[in-house]
C-alpha cells in the first residue's frame, strides 16, 4: 500500500477503504508515513469529505492507536456526554451528579483548557484536594461507588488523534466535519461508554458558526456512533453569550453547586444541563420519556440526591466535600473589581470568547500548555442577554490577583447593545436522535 | 506573516497577495517553513486554483530563489520552445538550428530524462563530445556565435522549484494547473528568453488528456508570460503516437538529421518542428506572416543552412560534426531485432508511454536518476497511426544490447487495431496567441 495512492484517490474525491485509512492512521503514528504526505491528505478531506464508514474507520483507527477504558465490571448502561465547548460551559459538574443520583452511571474523561475556553478538569481542580487524573483503578472504583467518575485522560488514549490534531492545528485543517468528528468520536469511543449525549454549539463565537454547519457536524457524530451500535443523540445549543454567570474555576464549581442546590433554575444553564441529564436517563434506562426523565432530573435536585452525588464523588476522590456547602474553602481571588456600563441599552450578545480570553489574562486560562492557573480568579457574568442595562449598573465583577490592573473599557466591548429589547430565541435550536 | 494565514485563506477559496507568495516560496525553499505547511497548502491550490495574479508571484518567487541568465550582451529578440513532453520528441533538435538559421537567437535549457520520458540533453548527447552542460559563459558564446545554445541547467535554477516539485511528487500535487503553469514558467524566465512558444500536447498518454485540460493549461500559461511582458504563443497538438519514428537517444539525433536533411518533410514530426519554428521567427522579428515564416523554415531546410547551423553549434562545442553525416559515428547497439505483426489491421494508435517504458528497458531510459544510458539503444517505430498492417509486417525494430532477450507481445501491445481505416484526425488541435 502506498501513501501516494490514498491521497491521489480522496484528492480526486474517492473512497478510501477501511484497510487504506488504518494503514494511514498506523503509518501518521509511527512515523512511518511523512507529515508532509499526511497534511495533504488532511486538506485533500477537508476539500472532498469522507463517507460515513470512512469516518468510522478513521474514528477506529484512532480509538485504536492507544488504550481502551473496559468498563464492562460496572453493572448498567453507561452514558457520556460531549460538548463542542463554549466559555463558561460546566454542565458536565451539574449533569454528572444529576445522572449518578439518578442511578445511571456516568464516566467522563474531560480535557484542560487552553486559551479562551476552560476545561472541565481545571473546574474540578478547584475543589481542594480533588484529585483530576485518576488511574483506572480509582477511575472504576468511582463509577462503582458514586456512579460518576471524571478524569484527565491518563495513559495513551488515541494518541493517533493527539499527533493528527497537532498537524492539522498547523495546517489549516482543523475544520472539516469528517476529521471533528473522528477526533471527538475516537476519544468518546476509547473512554468506553455505551452511550452518548453531544452538545453541539452554535453561535458567532462557536466552533460552528451557522445551523446548517452544526446540524451537518451532530449528524455526522450521530451517524458515526450509530454505526458503531452506540446509542448517540445531539442537542444543537445556540451560544450567544457565555453559559451561566461564572468564567473562572472555583467561581464555575460555586455556580453549579449553586444549581445542583436549586438556584437559578430557570437560566439556560440550569435548563441546557437538566435537558442533557434527561436523555442521559433515557438512554441509560431510567426513563422512558422526555417528561418521565425530567421530573427525575427535578427530583434529584428537590431531595438533594444530585448535590451529594457530587459530595460522594469529592470526598471518595480526595477531595474537600466541605466546600461544596461553604465556598469560603474555595480558592478565592485577591481583589473583585466592579465594572460599570457606561451607556444604557438591551443586550442583545455577549461575546463569550472575548471574554474568556479576558479570563486567561486574569489567570484563569492557560496561554500556553504548561501555564500554572489561578484557581480563584474570573469574571462574574452580571447581565443576560434580553435584560435591559443602564449607565453606571455593575455588568461584570472581576475577580483578579491582588494589583492586577484591568481595563473596564475591554470587559464592555463584549457587549452588544441595542435601543430595543431583542426578540427572545430559545437555546435549544435542533435535537437529532432524541 | 503567518503560514497557517496563507492555507486558511487558500482553503476557504481567497487568493493570496504577491507578498504571502513570496514569503512562501522563500519559506519553503530555506526551510524556515515547514514541508507539512507547504503540503497543505499545496493541496489547497489543487483545490481552489490560482489567480493570473497569483500563480504570476508563484512563478516569480521561484524564478528568484536562484540564479538567472543574463542574454542582453546578446542581441535581437530571443525566442525560447517548451514542450509538455512526449516519447520521442525532439523537436528541439530540429527547429533549434531552423531558428538559429533564420537569424533569430534560441537558447535552451533542456532536461535529463526519467521514466518513459526522453530528454533533450540525453538526446545531445549521443553526439560523441558533444558538451551538454555549459557554462554561462560557454552557453552565451554558443548563442552569440550560432544563434544556438542548448544545456542541462547548470548552477542553481529554480531551487524552489527543485523544492516544492520533490514535495508534490510524494504528495499528489502535481497535476494542478497554476502548479504546473507556475514549474515551467519559473524556469523558462529563468532562462531568459524574451519570447516563448508552448507545445502543450494532448492525449489518452499526454499528461493533459483532453483538449478542455490542455486548452487550460495552455492559455495560464499565456496568461502568466503575458502578464510578465512576455510574447507568448501555444500551439495544442495531438499525442496519440510517438513523435517520428525514432525512441532511443541515436536514433533520434539520426531522426533530426534526416528532417534537416528535408527527409520525412511530411511526417507530423517534420510539420510540428517547423510550424513551432515558424512561430518563433514571427516573435523573433524574422517574418511577419505564418506563409512568410513557413517559407523561410523551408528555405533553411532546401539551401541546407540549418543542417550547417546544427554542425556549426555541435563543433563549437565539442562535438564531432561529422557524425551528423556519417552516422556510423554515433553509439550503435549490439543486435537489430524486429518485430512482426501477429494479425493484420488499421493502426488506429499507438501507446507511446508503454514504448518509452519499453525503450527505458533496453537502456534508453533512466529507471533511476542516477542510471548510465545506452545513447545506441531505442526502437524503430516502424508504421504510422492511420496505416494498415498485415500479420508478418515488420512494425518495430529493437535496436538493442547484445545479448538482450526481448518480449515481442509487448511491443505488440502497444499498437491498437480496427478492421476499418480510422478517420485522419490533425495533428494540430488549437492555437494560443498565435
Amino acid at each position: 500500500m502506498r501513501m501516494y495512492d490514498l491521497i491521489y484517490t480522496k484528492k480526486l474525491g474517492g473512497a478510501l477503504s477501511p484497510e487504506q485509512i488504518a494503514f494511514w492512521v498506523k503509518g501518521a503514528a509511527d512515523g512511518s508515513i511523512p507529515d508532509e504526505q499526511s497534511a495533504s491528505l488532511l486538506m485533500a478531506i477537508c476539500w472532498r469529505g469522507m463517507t460515513t464508514d470512512e469516518t468510522l474507520a478513521l474514528t477506529l483507527g484512532m480509538r485504536d492507536s492507544g488504550k481502551r477504558m473496559d468498563l464492562s465490571s460496572v453493572p448498567g448502561t453507561k452514558v457520556d456526554k460531549h460538548s463542542t465547548g463554549g466559555v463558561g460551559d460546566k454542565t458536565t459538574l451539574i449533569l454528572g451528579p444529576i445522572v449518578a443520583a439518578c442511578g445511571v452511571p456516568c464516566p467522563m474523561f474531560s480535557g484542560r483548557g487552553l486559551g479562551h475556553t476552560g476545561g472541565t478538569v481545571d473546574k474540578f481542580a478547584a475543589i481542594p484536594g480533588l484529585k483530576v487524573e485518576l488511574t483506572d483503578a480509582e477511575f472504576l472504583r468511582s463509577l462503582k461507588e458514586t456512579r460518576f467518575a471524571n478524569s484527565a485522560p491518563t495513559g495513551n488514549i488515541a494518541p493517533a488523534d493527539k499527533k493528527l490534531y497537532a498537524l492539522r492545528d498547523i495546517t489549516a485543517t482543523v475544520e472539516s466535519i469528517p476529521l471533528i468528528t473522528a477526533s471527538i468520536m475516537s476519544k468518546k469511543l476509547a473512554g468506553g461508554a455505551d452511550a452518548l449525549v453531544l452538545d453541539v454549539k452554535c453561535g458567532p463565537t462557536a466552533f460552528m458558526k451557522t445551523l446548517e454547519d452544526a446540524r451537518t457536524l451532530a449528524q455526522s457524530m450521530v451517524d458515526v456512533g450509530t454505526a458503531h451500535g452506540m446509542q448517540i443523540r445531539a442537542l444543537i445549543t445556540r451560544m450567544d453569550a457565555p453559559l451561566g454567570w461564572a468564567i473562572g474555576n472555583a467561581l464555575e464549581v460555586m455556580e453549579s453547586v449553586e444549581i445542583l442546590r436549586g438556584e437559578h433554575g430557570d437560566s439556560e444553564l440550569a435548563q441546557m444541563s437538566f435537558r442533557l441529564a434527561a436523555e442521559m436517563l433515557i438512554m441509560g434506562g431510567a426513563a422512558k420519556t422526555l417528561p418521565e426523565a425530567q421530573a427525575k432530573v427535578q427530583a434529584s435536585i428537590q431531595d438533594g440526591s444530585a448535590l451529594e452525588a457530587l459530595r460522594r464523588f469529592v470526598a471518595l476522590n480526595g477531595g474537600d466535600a466541605e466546600a461544596l456547602d461553604d465556598f469560603t474553602r474555595l480558592p478565592q481571588a485577591g481583589q473583585v473589581v466592579e465594572v460599570r456600563a457606561d451607556r444604557g441599552g438591551y443586550v442583545t450578545a455577549i461575546d463569550g470568547r472575548a471574554l474568556g480570553l479576558l479570563a486567561m489574562d486574569l489567570g484563569a486560562g492557560r496561554k500556553d500548555r504548561n501555564d500554572i492557573l489561578d484557581l480563584g480568579v474570573g469574571i462574574r457574568v452580571q447581565v443576560r442577554v434580553g435584560q435591559r442595562i443602564e449607565k453606571g449598573d455593575v455588568v461584570f465583577t472581576a475577580h483578579a490577583k491582588a494589583g492586577f490592573s484591568l481595563k473596564p473599557e475591554a470587559y464592555l466591548a463584549t457587549l452588544s447593545l441595542a435601543d430595543s429589547r431583542p426578540v427572545a430565541e430559545p437555546w435549544l435550536l435542533a435535537t437529532i436522535g432524541c
